[in-house]
């Protein structure tokens, strides 16, 4: 039997709320204020805050219950122009939905957070609570959407390929192993292989999951384990097509954190990034040359990157900038060679806001190619027995890239490390929470 | 530079084309047919199929490349009604993108697919491209899709957690060690004690993500990794929120699938199931009694979910039947016991025409309860140093449920092993493709 009490109303609902209507709320005690005529009680629920005003005859000051305790307020809405949403709540009964809530580490209630990265990290399943914390994930969230909403139009189809393999996809220096019913298995680095392969099935795949990195250094901007937003589409004609899939997808995802995430963009005061039609696009080369790097350096270095990035912005008008042609002897072996020049090769890194934040190209598509590519780099083909047999079963010319999701939120919110983008963040130090 | 091509028609869009128009291909060849005047060509790409008549004076017939081989075509189209869509090119030139494929393990062309299972999980990456086979994981994607979109409805927040943890949610036994830069670590049976932190800071979430069970024994419904469909929201009455909440959910994804999925449920005769407005209930105690089994049985035999599928299909006209009120030593310790007799749980199993889909219910949120129900366990309270404390932070009344993607998707395509709704399945034996 349900007791029969009005729906419950969200906070952010209160202000469409008739004049003197019976509402019933339900959520956290976000603050408690004792003035010495009322108290005024904040509740902060997943939609918002609502003011609740409590007089001494209702309830005293002292059975309100503590910041952070759930709690169900049934009361009256009354307008009010200095509440949240112009309507506050009157007359109010205030029942607690759980034990009094013991002080939190950090102080919730305040508009902003000075509190130290370690503290936030330690109590995460709290800090999280704060208004500005959750405002992050909010934008991660809606990222995520506007990532697949894209996608889902364009004809992709989503994929969820194993994270426990037997092959490694990149170097084998950075992998986690795993006891696999007594054999070593590893955790995927990234779904490189299977996507590759799943392009013959589906044409164009995508995957939003885990990847493990066994990063043994502790910087600012790597984590040992972070979610990977993969894409990979066949029969294009070069790199060229992987970009254009990339500029609608990141168009796609600032529009829905737009549109999704109004409310924690302007708590957090980001500024969205503009991506231009067509992302402007730089060649490696060109690139080393615009920052005054010696011709035969194989990387960007992180502050060549910082300076195209203020480049691209001054002069191109973008927050994004592709620089493609990078070294083949820098990129995976999977990587495809520019075609009047094999020095260079058909990939490219996108860098938004002058950071690494996408890197992608075509990749080989031919089985003898894998082969001598294999091979040229002092590997033996035997290793890659269960991925380089879909290479002679007929696959397209096909490319693709990978989205590091909270390296694109901690750009946007212009975090200066990366774990401020991550729930429960992992690396060399850090397993719990 | 381009070259000044007509951009690239889907096979499913030729249909739409004027008579005469020059259209451009890209896709796998499907099927070679070659008749004593011409050789009809099937073209497979992401969308279906196309049929290109071509004349022995336009292209020898040992000229067309193998089976498999991915082609670009140009021709031009007209009208045939015995043609796929009605339309089919003739005229064509084609082209091979890659070099000529290799003769599949089996044939893809044919329109159902007789091949034993492990021919098919052994050559994987080629036997999902079979028409029948994509059509499954087609199913699969438009069920994630509407997971996701009934949730973001319903003002959801998706959530990413942890694969790597320090403390095991479910029992000790079927977990996966992971070396962690020289420290032991687990890979995560169950998003359970992240999800239930984050009701506390977004009140409901949502998370697609594989989960990892060292599950020692070789079963048709057993995986060692897979997709878990998890919910959590706070602030419920008890397991019956819950149980709307996966109502709400079920129906959006049936409805997704018929929606984005139509035309591989005619390829595979998928009948859709029919959620009732209300998921009809039945007490574990009752459903003991109606299927004749003793009253002190501590869980349900396969059979008996069999039979009470049955009788949900056949007299509430159901292919959904709810067990609540699961025993309480058969239950995980964060499971909250039914009020009025704490023998039973607030929890339940979904039963998807007579086998268990879904595991939900009503958690613990007092601090106090944690303590009490891990130490009557034999177990420290200590061991949950890092997920207890949140319940002392002021925790909702709360509960979620977990669906099995690949369970789901098997059971909607009635398939005998769980391994056929899987891409690349894990198990006791198999860790690749």
């Amino acid at each position: 039997m349900r007791s029969p009490v009005p729906p419950r109303v969200l906070a952010a609902e209160l202000g469409t709320m008739p004049a003197g209507e019976r509402v019933v709320l339900r959520g956290h005690v976000h603050r408690r204020r004792e003035l010495s005529t009322v108290t005024f009680v904040v509740l902060r629920d997943r939609s918002g805050l609502a003011q609740i005003v409590v007089r001494p005859d209702e309830m005293a000051a002292g059975d309100i219950p503590p910041e952070e305790t759930p709690v169900e307020v049934s009361g009256t809405a009354i307008e009010n122009p200095q509440a949240p949403g112009g309507v506050e709540v009157v007359g109010a009964e205030i029942i607690a939905l759980s034990d009094p809530a013991r002080t939190p580490p950090v102080e919730l209630w305040r508009p902003s957070l000075s509190t130290g990265l370690p503290t936030l990290l330690d109590h995460a399943p709290v800090t999280w609570r704060h208004l500005a914390q959750r405002a992050k994930w909010q934008l991660t969230a809606a990222s995520l959407r506007g990532f697949r909403e894209t996608l889902d139009r364009a004809g992709f189809v989503e994929v969820h390929t194993p994270k426990i393999v037997e092959t490694v996809a990149e170097s084998g220096a950075d992998v986690f192993e795993v006891d696999y019913f007594g054999r070593p298995a590893f955790l995927a680095q990234s779904p490189q292989f299977y996507k590759q392969q799943l392009v013959g099935v589906f044409e164009r795949v995508y995957e939003v999951g885990p990847v493990f990195r066994a990063e043994p250094h502790d910087t600012v901007r790597h984590l040992a384990e972070y979610v990977s937003l993969d894409v990979e589409l066949g029969f294009i004609d070069d790199h060229r097509d992987v970009l254009a899939v990339l500029r609608e997808v990141l168009s796609g995802m600032v529009e829905a954190v737009a549109e999704h995430a109004e409310e924690a963009l302007g708590r957090l005061g980001v500024r969205l990034p503009v991506i231009p039609a067509d992302i402007p696009v730089i060649h490696f080369r060109d690139a080393l040359a615009r920052v005054g790097a010696p011709a035969d350096e194989p990387d960007l270095a992180p502050e060549h990157e910082r300076e195209l990035g203020r480049w691209a912005r001054a002069e191109l008008g973008s927050d994004v900038l592709a620089v493609e042609g990078y070294p083949m002897r820098k990129r995976p072996f999977y990587t495809h060679p520019q075609p009047d020049d094999p020095r260079w090769s058909n990939s490219f890194d996108l860098l938004f806001r002058g950071m690494e934040l996408v890197t992608g190209g075509q990749r080989l598509h031919r089985h003898g190619d894998y082969v001598a590519a294999i091979e040229a780099r002092g590997e033996a083909a035997d290793a890659y027995a269960s991925y380089l047999p879909t290479f002679s079963a007929g696959m397209p010319p096909h490319g693709g890239f990978a989205i590091g999701l909270e390296r694109w939120v901690g750009r946007l919110i212009e975090a200066t490390n990366i774990r401020e983008a991550t729930l429960f963040p992992r690396d060399l130090h850090r397993l719990a929470p």
